[in-house]
């Protein structure tokens, strides 16, 4: 079985840190790939960045999903997964959706907890885009800048998990997210010290992905997830183009 | 990795077919346990019918889940799953709410198609307890009787693909869940049937607890979820008994 | 009129409490029953406890409610609610579901004040059962342990006393429900020490049940609290299983 | 036990039938106090007529409430409720309110069905200001003009219970009520030809405002029904004017 | 271009404050006409107060608005809308749904700040009338009395920007509304004191009563809004009864 | 006043449809700019589409609206409008959200109408992401191709005002928005072949500009939409990297 994980930032080390979360939360036999955006911003946190984001993400799917079962948007609040969902045959998740479903079976009310507190609206947005607000007890961001996005996870990780355990204790959490893939990893390091199931957004849409791969469901040929007509398109690479195109 | 079944109806023969259905969608080296109902009813499928079932449930579980590293409630509409995912230290997971979270990552809205008009409100309490009733585009349960509770993805398998297409066509739905043990496998065999990706609610609860055990998370400590204080209980088995009063 | 309080947990000093409570609010010349759980926890404050209870409130009222008007579950929070309305031929009312309809025509938000913190989130999905979540203005629990649950009433007073206030001023509750039979009777006591109307659950659903009663509603053979089809069941007293054959 | 069914509209037949059915529907004891509109319209049938009707519903409350133990205000969607509940001592509640709560004892999902098009858009805001839209299943009018607003419940009667079958089989309703006070009687001459419990406005209301008075509720003194500050008023009754002046 | 601004409080001097916010606002060519209500009370804040506003509004929308193009009702919290728009063939929009709506498109999440506790449960079913629930951040009130209604505006400036800043900062709120007439022209003085955009009540609706003027939307003869049915009515003024008779 | 009216599809055509439609329904003295994408595709009719077109928005949006008070997103459903919102100085709106906030003011219920069914899932989105689920009533598509974007108005005009019907009658919409930038100017010529407010989309677009313009709000500081952090970004044009970057 064979995961992409597409990356919409242009941080590599971040890809990196993604590709080796992911292979350690992997079924045996299961093949990793991971590719980083060629342009962009080195990590998204708005709306407007997000738009970019959106985009390059269907670039990456487009040139680097043939050859996979399934493919992960690898930026928390899953920029272009609507649209990737209609593009692509493959089933196509955001590291976002798959770590809140797997927080539902955890716990009835799950909180999100992230590094930079310019995150807060795009991930609350995601989360209503999910149709999840009800599950939803809070988003926590840990104020204040930090030195290197690569390391963030670990300069900030007695913040991260002060939010946890308030998220707990004040915003009655059963269960804490840690959101945003430059914190892929920490969960496992830190998991003793949150007094409720943490879950690690890369090691869960790693999961997920293979779920679905597993299932192998059909491609849509109805209902709102069915593959587009084609439709002529200009300005984008050529992969994409004839996903667009159907040529 | 084991997986325990616990199917709180008490007709073997389903219990079979879900460890059959089970085994052939888990992960190489995953074992399946699957243990019966010793009381209730031959299937459940009303609210009262589930309050019996809710019970057996955690009988099944206080029994035969040590050993085991996550558990199922193999019956849609899950009984007993609240109380079952405050008693147990193992994730555990009810197949309605497996098969729903897996359905939210293959579309927008989902359809639930049933054999038998009698669940059709125990099913959507399910749905609304899950706060998912903003995802779910229908349940639709095929009319009239049947022979045997056993054979009766057989016997109404064409009546169940027509309400799937319906589903598709008049509700709207992206992604439709055959819900009830007795249809198990019933989605592989008719996937070519229906125009969007069905959804086999033990092949998925089989692989969301393999998700679950994989990440091991940890038993909550504090939040809605944690152990329950230790308490007197009388009339029931001695394995039930001894998780509550935790001795 | 004949009203029967099933009290699905063991302690019968709190059903004599129901009982005097009961008594005092009800019309003249209705008669009230009060029973008492065979077997089951002193008194339920979980998920986990709330489905023995249940299914102890079926075999209650299996046994008991020949001969009444209507039935009333005894527990706040209702267990076995949805199943008791399908099978029995009288109307049957939950503690908590009447108190907070009560409530709604004494307000526009109410609070639930109760002794013991491990009972909020049973009291939650209580609520959102009902479909009343955006009638909640909140729930608070008393924190801390307690003597004996048949005199927490009056060792708690001034602390439930000055929930129920806070609730007021921080949660903008128009109405009170002192939830928990235990509670009952302390509405009456502590009234003009709350600047808002206070709801007992045991008065509420004494009353509310006579009303039920007086209306004489017919049984459904329709909808979804018809009677359920005759099933074979096994492990459930004489009484109960007569219930479910139809026999 | 005194209770005040103050008919905003100005046709006293109809006030005539309301006080039948609630005396019909009255404890040993109750009495019932039924007063007319002094002016307005003969039936309230919209927004527009509601304006008007609110506020001679708070002047005959005013004018006819001295006295009485509770109030109903007795035109289905409860014209000035939320008003009549800041400005009185004693419980008032509106027969839309009444029944619906009423219902929502006797079944999941309720249908309101009334005998004039017109009525629907108000009934359903009216619906919607009591957050119980979760419960509604539908809202079901008769079309066509009737000969007189006294015996509209007689001469649409087949009409009305097919509307009301029609709620069961097509809309999921548990349960059904027949709104609107010229419907008041129907309820229980027709109750054997719709399958699921019907409610009568009328008589729920009557029951409902002896549960208040008997549960004798403090006049808030805080939260948003308490009494309103005192305020200087021109151009109404002197008896309400000194509601909103309390001198 | 005609506007009527419909002040149903007694306070002339409020209405001209109204009238020279509104003629600021206004684009060249607008003509505004302001009236105030000749009964009921100075300002309303309570539901109770609003019963009586709304009936008055209207009767000055019955006598003045024609030659307008289009109307406002001149109390935050909409007196009457409902009714208005049913009524009247010119568009009638509410001083409150105007700045609600205007401030959506300033952001997600909007707050209100007024000047009196007593108006947030009106303030808050209105909101809530209108759907806007999801989009609503807070409502804050400035507490404590104040002089002179027609002066708290600048009475109290300080106190209602430090409640905007609070809503921002506190209460997530992406823009501020300045609810209630009295404090039209306020968020111009004050602008540079909060950090979001500001919305001026009576700005917005002069606003938005020209967008509505310019479209020229046909008067409805279906849905809800269409003209209702001419129906005799008693103890109202000539022009509002010619309204309700259609003669 | 300026207003720049962004046309996020390629074809001309209909940015020319757009433009003489704005100027039809401008105040005197506004003038409108209307831009065409350099790129992407002819009529942006899925989420797919709208990821290309978002980008392509924000492109469109920084090189023209320097010199303009406000901005038009000018393809119904608004493609980067939450990205558009925070990243300019100056307000920017979609003419989906302008055409809804509109629609409320004239009814309880709008329905949208279009000319493609493949608009429907992403149309459906935007209404949620703007949190007016519960005002709407329908999304009504014509089925079937047509021959050409820019006449499709005229094409399928007598289907469109079909539809529009239908939404009314078997829908319950008290209002009619006719999405979708090649449906501009239609609402005028059928208006009276449709029974309630019809909205177009284009001339409510071009008045809520001028609203918000003629407001002048303040751009944020702080909240969600304050202007995002500068950060460096690649592979851009210029004039949206100088955005991103605040150089």
């Amino acid at each position: 079985m064979r995961i992409l994980f597409a990356n919409p930032n242009t941080t590599t080390a971040v890809t990196d840190r993604i590709a080796a979360v992911a292979r350690g939360a992997a079924s045996p036999g299961t093949e990793v790939v991971a590719v980083t955006a060629p342009y962009g911003v080195p990590y998204i946190a708005t709306r407007a960045e997000a738009v970019i984001g959106g985009r390059v993400a269907l670039e990456l799917l487009a040139e680097h999903s043939p050859g996979c079962d399934a493919a992960v948007i690898a930026a928390f609040a899953d920029p272009g997964i609507g649209g990737a969902r209609e593009l692509f045959p493959i089933p196509v998740i955001g590291m976002a959706e798959a770590a809140m479903l797997t927080a539902c079976m955890l716990g009835r009310r799950f909180s999100i907890v992230t590094f930079a507190t310019a995150m807060e609206p795009w991930y609350r947005e995601c989360v209503d885009y999910n149709g999840l607000g009800g599950r939803l007890a809070s988003i926590r961001c840990v104020p204040g800048g930090f030195r290197d996005i690569n390391s963030v996870a670990e300069e900030k990780s007695d913040e991260l998990v002060a939010a946890c355990c308030a998220a707990v204790e004040q915003d009655q959490a059963d269960v804490v997210i840690l959101g945003g893939a430059p914190l892929a990893g920490l969960a496992s390091v830190v998991a003793e010290r949150v007094p409720v199931p943490l879950v690690d957004g890369v090691a869960a849409a790693m999961r997920q992905a293979e779920v679905l791969a597993a299932l192998r469901p059909r491609k849509a040929t109805a209902g709102t997830f069915r593959t587009p007509d084609a439709k002529p398109v200009t300005g984008v690479p050529a992969a994409l183009e004839r996903l667009f195109t159907r040529r």
